[in-house]
């Protein structure tokens, strides 16, 4: 028996029309998939002939239950080792905080062919969905995009935030939800304005979508008061002003 | 007559199938699609039907021959005026680096429905195509992406060098072949390490994609060794070091 394939999925931010050509392909193609609950793989039988196909829910929402990142591994591995052609679709990119690389590391490790797909991250095209571009000519020469999942006085915590705070681009939060109001205190007392506009969307292009319009200084009230929810992401500058011009 | 609609569609970053499914349906139903000769532009005919269709070249790449901003929000707005269907095929995102809302913004002024349909960003997938990742789990919680277009000592630049140096994640730069020793020599003058590892992609995602892989310290050198030229990304921080692990 020839050995399978694992390939690495981006879905993007929630539609499954987000999704890229290349990776409905690799799903078409795919003998089994391993997904999550974000991106499109709650809508899987709305745009793919899943008959004949193995799908394994690795669910892992923040917060939630989870398989464990080995746990999955292993079954990437198992199943391309059995000559499966295995498809691991995740929400966003596969590596913008989705651990997509340790599995691309473990199958190379393991002798398995692995392959990425990129896909449209949920940073960029959720503010787009509430009509916020993370760049604008004369506005900003960056976006920072950071993992809120630890607060900023976390010790392991590998971002200087005061120096974040100063950077003077967009700063776009993911993963941040629990732990705004420490953030955005953070930032606002190392110097970012309290006026900067700021912008939280809850469940970005999908038909739940919610969008919260703040300041750096509000945001936390705001999210607190409109009980905004995972998965949410936010963005604190300049940009998220520009929706009102 | 009634009026007609403009989708601002992000195309990738150069291989067509690497468009969203959303994007390409987009083009199938275009009367009008404005280009540039970025992501998939150059092969339209590869995997679209263009009879009927209206191409129009705008384009502006780094450095080259361009038809002002003006010119294309004036061709978007009196075509849509004119009850067609207009594409704007962008590179990339239409909202990184792509000047998109300014198109959107202009087009809301002009009375005309405007929709943008995200796309892969060069910044995440290049470095994807080269086997780096972004961000990887106990390396980096953040990712910042730079425009290297302006010298970090330009009086326009709206970016904190000596704070972005301090950041501690990964750092993307675009359009930042001309300035890559100003950028690294500052980086690295406000206490980056200059041994962190760095990696560079020419035509990421082509089959001309070249990829270098050096320091913060090295970096301008080796790129100027290897003459690397525009579309190009590099990538700054440990996760530049992985491939090699």
């Amino acid at each position: 028996m020839s050995i399978g394939e694992v390939t690495l999925v981006g879905g993007g931010p929630g539609a499954w029309d987000l999704l890229t050509i290349r990776g409905l392909r690799a799903l078409e193609a795919a003998d089994v998939i391993l997904t999550d609950h974000l991106g499109p793989a709650n809508q899987l039988d709305d745009f793919l002939d899943t008959a004949g196909k193995e799908i394994i829910d690795v669910a892992k929402l923040p917060y939630g239950m989870q398989v464990a990142q080995e746990k999955t591994n292993a079954l990437l591995i198992e199943h391309a080792q059995a000559g499966k052609k295995v498809v691991r679709l995740k929400g966003g990119d596969p590596y913008v905080f989705g651990r997509g690389f340790e599995e691309y590391l473990e199958c190379v490790k393991a002798g398995i062919p692995c392959t990425v797909v990129p896909g449209v991250t949920s940073a960029v095209s959720v503010p787009a969905a509430a009509q916020t571009p993370v760049t604008h000519r004369g506005l900003t020469h960056s976006f920072t995009l950071v993992s809120g999942h630890l607060a900023p006085d976390h010790p392991k915590s590998l971002i200087d935030w005061e120096a974040l705070a100063r950077v003077g681009g967009t700063i776009v939060v993911i993963m941040g939800v629990k732990n705004a109001r420490a953030i955005t205190q953070t930032l606002v007392g190392h110097g970012l304005e309290a006026t900067t506009p700021a912008v939280v969307i809850q469940d970005g292009e999908t038909p739940q979508q919610r969008v919260v319009r703040a300041t750096a200084g509000t945001l936390a009230d705001e999210m607190e008061a409109h009980s905004i929810t995972n998965p949410a992401v936010y963005v604190i500058g300049k940009v998220a002003g520009l929706a009102h011009s």
